[in-house]
């Protein structure tokens, strides 16, 4: 009788497959949105691939040189290519999901209603559904940054240097903008469409109908496409840590204390204009952030470490000892693991998505949280799998920076170097309930 | 340790209160979208309430008449006293902000930008953030039907004919639009509105900050503005609802299978073109659906009954015996109250959410579910607040005909004549931790 199915996650309801066709000029942040769009549904449980008709075309002709001319309206030869590629990411589309695929993101101009059309006619020959997303920049200082950021460093342009690449794909645009149909309130009145203008400012959505497209609609209007800094810690050193106990809400020990102090004086060596910090409701978060002065904040219940609910406050050894078998259920299988009268990992990213939403929409943060809360939101960032997830590390007493880049978050750790206790227990190698108290305890780390 | 915070309740999310400013011409279901909005968001636990310039107007000029020369710009009495209710309703609003209240719905037409700037300026000294919704349908059918269906029948045109009411309101819209300046993507760049086009076919969006407001966003392209029937029942009478005992996994009684047969019939009556069952994955209510042939039957875990953890399959004699501090706990708040290693009434909530969302977007669902779940959802559709909604009856072997209306939803009652167990337990009079087994289970219903 157990709740399988969290709202936030909810992969069932996901009945029909969803075809995701991107549409825009080139530099318009198409790879980018797919790239993250992708992460997110993973993330929440929905099976997800990006198809990048680049990739295709680039395969098909390994080794050759794709300077605009090809992508010339009037030139045949590219013409061809570009269509034959357009079909072969449509067969691999509907591949992936005849197979486990939930939703696929089709990552290509597709600029023309001929073109939009084909794609429709496909899709709805296997049950698909289809939503294109649409994203326009009419900003040119923009387009010709994203072209710096981005295009140039293209295997397009492996040994081209970086000012002809850049005069080259601009041409590659001039191209493409010759035969730009963009999607149309009048004209496409009768397809799925999301407009996204300039990176989020504006919206225009046409007939939104399935559940998940107006989730997707949701994201698309939490994100925001410019870079940001967030600073990930978990809280210093606690009591509790130092018993090897988990749970409970225990204060700092000695050296957790310090590791606050640090704490503060690195932020100020940030010098940032200004920025938020979020603890969760714990006193270990709170009291690590109380020499970091005159900055807003918030405390978050959804930040909370995961509820280990009847094994609050234990140490492993007493796990094991009462709930052997849990233990070993866990082991096989963390991420899903519920502890009796508690939380799954899948739980907490259920319970987090609006903290990640918040994120997405906030500069400079530093959020002070927990050991499983801190992987659950490096998962998002870092494109961890559910597998991956549980076991990433986020030791005590040091700051990680996250930085959004081209297609993804840069990390950065810095150790702040106060001495605290491990608190990472990895995968023992034995994970059956049959298991002997020895096998089960092989890899808890040293504590008092 | 406990989770008190779920994604879709989330209702410490909205640090800031939030105004919506309703924004169009009359008849464009401004005040339909402000009270379904304001239910929907009452229900995920975030305190709403709609703030209905028409109610201070007739208010303040009790008994008079509203003949379309009262809205005309031209009339300087009726301006200078609607003036004067903006400045009622503003004053109230921020007043019910201050209050508990998280959002306010400022339902009026709003139509011109100066009276919007007004309605900024003020928010903003309160530091309230202000969404503006407005209703765009340019279709003069639709229109009319609206006029016809909610307009003639105002406290506005009491005493008046139908004809002649419409055609006066029809002249009332023509003032309106004399002065109507709608939301405009360059003149109001700068001001976060949705803009929603024929009822829900196509939106824009602009500057969508918030997570409040993009999950507002969210929900208004979850909803159909079109009439719709929703069957709801609870399955069949089980072999554990014969025992008194709750939650499991029994099969259905022999009456349980007589009402099976009964609800094939009674759909088969309804004379549907076409309709969807959506069952639990319980074995009760995908028996009862048994019966019925030939239409798409969808099993959801979001509906699968109530997680009673360590009280799954007791009778209430046995939870008292072994839990009389939950049990008494539980009578206290039911709606709170979560079992133990099992849900609340509230978790039901955050979990039935994307049923809701995927219900408004459905025409002819019959749904087969369980008593706190139907609860739940009836909850939703008929605007019952916490406290109420544990206590909503939802009788075996009945079928609830949810239709929309004007302003919310008509509910129809059809029992289907084969008698079952009463398994509706009243509130008790003592709800004290210290009461005796007698008090404690004063109102279980008679069982085997």
């Amino acid at each position: 009788m157990h709740r399988n199915l969290y709202p936030a996650t909810a992969p069932k309801i996901v009945n029909v497959p969803v075809v995701i066709v991107m549409v825009g000029l080139p530099a318009r942040g198409k790879s980018f949105i797919s790239r993250k769009l992708a992460r997110y549904l993973n993330w929440i449980g929905v099976s997800t691939k990006v198809f990048s008709l680049g990739d295709y075309r680039r395969r098909m002709l390994e080794g050759s040189q794709f300077d605009h001319s090809f992508f010339d309206p009037n030139n045949p030869n590219g013409m061809n290519i570009r269509e034959e590629c357009a079909k072969l990411v449509l067969a691999d589309i509907v591949e992936w999901l005849k197979d486990k695929g939930k939703v696929a993101i089709f990552d290509a101009t597709n600029s023309t209603r001929k073109r939009r059309e084909t794609i429709i006619e496909k899709c709805q020959s296997y049950e698909c559904r289809v939503m294109f997303l649409e994203s326009v920049v009419d900003d040119p200082v923009i387009v010709k940054s994203n072209v710096m950021a981005v295009k140039i460093s293209s295997p397009d342009y492996k040994g081209v240097q970086p000012e002809q690449a850049c005069e080259d794909f601009l041409a590659r645009i001039e191209h493409y903008e010759q035969a730009y149909e963009p999607l149309c309130m009048a004209k496409d009145r009768h397809v799925s469409y999301l407009k996204i203008i300039n990176g989020g400012k504006q919206f225009v959505a046409n007939k939104i109908e399935g559940y998940l497209e107006s989730r997707i609609v949701y994201y698309m209007m939490n994100i925001h496409i410019t870079p940001k800094a967030i600073y990930l810690t978990r809280h210093g050193e606690s009591e509790y840590n130092l018993k090897g106990r988990i749970g409970g809400d225990s204060d700092l020990s000695h050296r957790g204390r310090l590791y606050g102090e640090k704490l503060a004086e690195f932020m100020a060596e940030q010098k940032l204009q200004d920025f938020r910090v979020w603890t969760s409701e714990f006193k270990r978060t709170i009291q690590t952030t109380e020499h970091i002065k005159g900055v807003s904040t918030e405390k978050w219940a959804a930040l909370n470490e995961i509820d280990a609910g009847v094994c609050e406050g234990m140490t492993y050894e007493e796990i094991q000892e009462n709930f052997p078998e849990d233990f070993a259920k866990r082991d096989e299988d963390k991420f899903h693991y519920r502890y009796r009268r508690g939380e799954s990992y899948e739980d907490l990213v259920a319970r987090l998505e609006p903290v990640i939403m918040e994120l997405e929409r906030q500069h400079n943060v530093l959020v002070v949280c927990h050991q499983a809360v801190g992987r659950c939101l490096l998962a998002y960032f870092l494109d961890k799998n559910y597998e991956e997830l549980p076991y990433i590390k986020v030791p005590l007493h040091s700051v990680l920076k996250l930085t959004t880049e081209a297609y993804g978050c840069k990390i950065e750790q810095f150790d702040l170097h106060i001495p605290a206790v491990n608190t990472h227990r990895q995968k023992p190698e034995d994970v059956s309930v049959s298991r002997d108290s020895a096998h089960a305890l092989q890899t808890v780390p040293a504590h008092e």
